[in-house]
């Protein structure tokens, strides 16, 4: 069991996390008022889970995505949020994110932190039936602010259908039914021009 | 299973509780930097039940407690956030929150909305292990807030420690541990002047 110590380096968590309040993110609220952060995000994918938990391909531990999705954006108050898009960023953002989790999972006590070292990392590495789920609806979410704004934040960074469309298909991974949803949600803000149309240029 | 009709409610369930993120709190982030909101509230609360799950009294459903946690303060998007310590106005908002959940949860397909109904209840009544668990982390985390604020919120509502003491008490039924360190916080709270102490008028 734990220690008075450990409870206070349990404190000491509660706090820092608090800082992910003000990481914001690209998407704007369904309202358009403004920038989501991470912590609203995370909480909305947390409610998600609940939501469509039974569109999954597989069976799955829903208190293991529960605890992806609530942990999967921590790091960002170390190392700042980046663009999805923008693929040579999120390239050089792997291995900071990497040494971030090791750092602020570090302050918990001993075989807590390990936890959540570890349910954080295969959430990055997306090889389970559990991190296929949580990723997808982590790639889901932002286009349902993006679609329900009419493209705010699509348009803002001149993004186009064939990025979308690559970015998001791993939802499939976790969910056909989900992916099926919104390949058609994607279709529906290329026609409204939510979204630039480059699809006759390139292959799917 | 759920049908095509069932998927857009929960997708517009989804968007719907998009404007938790606009509903503000009394208390601030613990920075000071501005109100606390009830999604964030919500998303430091699931967090926190990873962290602190083992000082609970009893063992308990954790997948439970999250989405109590997750769902507890949706119906405020209808009814809005009254002061914990404002005794007659949240004697008001109890019906009013009964009808809100109902409202809701209502948009949700049935045997689903259902459920989140009856865990939202259960969460309200405080009877069971699960939700005295999941309402000791609702009270012990706006105290954090308050306290690593140095009374930002407390000072500006004239809050009394008999007031935080009575508030919070109710902790213990879920936690004792937890209660015994919120209540040594809320001591060093006193000493620093974040609280107006006054404890030697009444009796605890």
């Amino acid at each position: 069991m734990y220690t008075s110590t450990d409870l206070e380096k349990q404190i000491e968590f509660i706090r820092e996390i608090d800082k992910l309040k003000n990481i914001f993110r690209l998407t704007y609220l369904m309202d358009a008022s403004r920038h989501e952060n991470d912590a609203e995000h995370s909480w909305h994918l947390s409610v998600m889970v609940f939501l469509l938990k039974d569109y999954a391909n597989e069976e799955f531990d829903v208190q293991k995505v529960l605890q992806m999705v609530l942990i999967h954006d921590v790091v960002e108050i170390i190392v700042g949020d980046v663009n999805v898009y923008d693929l040579e960023a999120r390239k050089k953002q792997e291995q900071k994110e990497q040494d971030a989790a090791v750092d602020i999972f570090g302050k918990l006590p001993k075989e807590q932190g390990n936890e959540f070292l570890t349910v954080w990392r295969e959430f990055e590495e997306g090889l389970t039936t559990e991190s296929k789920f949580a990723k997808a609806l982590d790639r889901m979410q932002p286009v349902l602010h993006n679609f329900f704004t009419e493209g705010k934040a699509w348009k803002e960074h001149n993004i186009k259908a064939s990025q979308v469309i690559a970015g998001n298909k791993h939802i499939e991974k976790g969910s056909k039914e989900l992916w099926k949803f919104i390949r058609n949600l994607i279709d529906t803000a290329i026609e409204r021009n939510y979204l630039i149309n480059d699809l006759d240029e390139v292959n799917e």
